[in-house]
């Protein structure tokens, strides 16, 4: 496989000031591998769903081109659910619920056709479930990790074990600053590479993304968008346009890295402009590329 | 003159988590034309001073190049002081105390030899005094204009009347929204242009800035600094370093615009490394050319 994302398969409910949805197909393993499969063309997931989760989100994802031979469906119990609702500037949202059900027992077991994935997605769960993951696997390329506070406060013991087995982390600017007690976001990502991670890619929101390689710091601008409606997802969208594109490349090098951070930008971009997985359910590969041709324009500084 | 900034010359005191400043050299015509004149040959200012403002302060700007010509001073009035404390994050701070002094009534007289002069740089100050400024002049050939909360509440429709008589407005992003009352950047950037100003930059500290000319939009990201010292004076600064850069160009193009962003960017993640215009009077224009480069480090997109 190309790109293998573990993570959660879930039931999400989404109130924006410009909608809503009820129990619509959400989770990080759904929308990193559709991110993915546009730029890559063996993507697969594992996660747990129940016996509720609807059969018409299992074919969409299928017919998506996503292999679904690790998604485990317990009968007898209940999708991962949660509910959140987004304030008025999109940038902070309230969570009303969130029902773990299948997510308490969850033990990924990776299908032995997985192991020898090329990068290994590991979107936030407990990081001791990361690390089960990673020691499933059979010596991929690249790992991308993502986490946030709750495991930066709970479990941080753990969190620095799988940051010294990974070789990206990829988190958004107020995780950077909670993992360091560093306002400053280039000194706390001093803090973070110190940790383990070789590249770092801290994920800033309508204020785009920074990538730390090296001695050698990248930054692209989010995508100008005049109406954005639902934000759930981008991040985790944006580490599949990653992963997806930077699968397509023998060596990962830094311009590599650049493109690929431009590439997760792109499919972000059009992952907000609607609900749920929507955008990117109907997201042809040339879409991306158009867009991406688009970051040059926005980003190109004229030679003098 | 290549740059005239009509604005204050102030006497500031800065207490920052890095340290503090009593009575420093501040005020946004000083930042601007300090900055200006690393790009620009001449430079002067028009600002009004009382009788307390130190000889050494008169000694620093001329022997940085700035004309003088136009700097009133009161004998018998008080130079405008404002003294602020910012938080740990240095994005937000508290006015302490704001002496107007000679500032409340400031009649800025703009010298002949003055109102020719190419690029005019309006610092914040009451709507009405800029229109009256601009009034004084002979044909520049780019005109921008900074404001702030205060006037885009006090005084909305002289406001708009000097929106009408400039090339491009320089405010941040929260100005932005509160003169439009949109959250999202972008659509406040259109209904602001609609308004008048052919050219909008919008500042986001930490964030950079964002240029709209025509259907263009050019991002830059702000320089990574792991100090920053004192962000006073970085936003005048930034407007110098454009206005400067844009005063050598015969044809004020797209390309040009965007070049003039990038130096204004340059020169305000200096002028932040240092309390007050410390950092502003030691650079050299070489060390300007440097940091320019740099941003084509930090923001070109390999290509494909």
């Amino acid at each position: 496989m190309d790109v293998l994302a573990v993570g959660t398969v879930a039931l999400d409910s989404i109130e924006t000031p410009h909608g809503s949805v009820d129990r619509a197909l959400g989770g990080s393993a759904m929308y990193i591998t559709l991110a993915a499969r546009l730029m890559a063309q063996n993507v697969c997931l594992v996660a747990a769903v129940g016996g509720d989760f609807p059969s018409q989100y299992v074919d969409s994802l299928e017919a998506a081109g996503v292999d679904l031979g690790g998604l485990e469906i317990q009968e007898d119990g209940h999708t991962f659910a949660w509910a959140g609702k987004y304030h008025d500037d999109l940038n902070q949202r309230d969570t009303l619920y969130t029902d773990l059900n299948v997510l308490e027992t969850f033990n990924p077991i990776i299908p032995d056709h997985y192991k020898t994935s090329k990068i290994v997605c590991l979107g936030n769960l407990d990081p001791s479930i990361q690390i089960d993951v990673l020691a499933q696997m059979n010596n991929p390329e690249f790992v991308i990790l993502d986490t946030m506070n709750y495991w930066i406060h709970k479990t941080p013991d753990s969190l620095k074990d799988v940051f010294g087995k990974i070789d990206c982390l990829m988190i958004n600017d107020s995780e950077a600053r909670d993992l360091t007690g560093e306002v400053n976001l280039f000194r706390a990502a001093r803090l973070i590479r110190d940790m383990g991670p070789k590249v770092l890619v801290i994920k800033k929101g309508e204020h785009g993304a920074l990538l730390f390689a090296g001695e050698d710091i990248f930054s692209v601008p989010a995508f100008p968008l005049e109406h954005i409606r639902d934000p759930t997802g981008a991040g985790d969208a944006f580490m599949g346009g990653f992963a997806g594109f930077i699968s397509g490349h023998n060596n990962i090098t830094l311009d590599i890295l650049k493109q690929g951070v431009v590439h997760g930008s792109a499919v972000a971009s059009f992952t907000v402009e609607k609900f749920g997985p929507d955008r990117l359910l109907s997201l042809k590969p040339s879409d991306v590329t158009g867009r991406v041709e688009a970051f040059y324009e926005l980003t190109s500084i004229p030679s003098m």
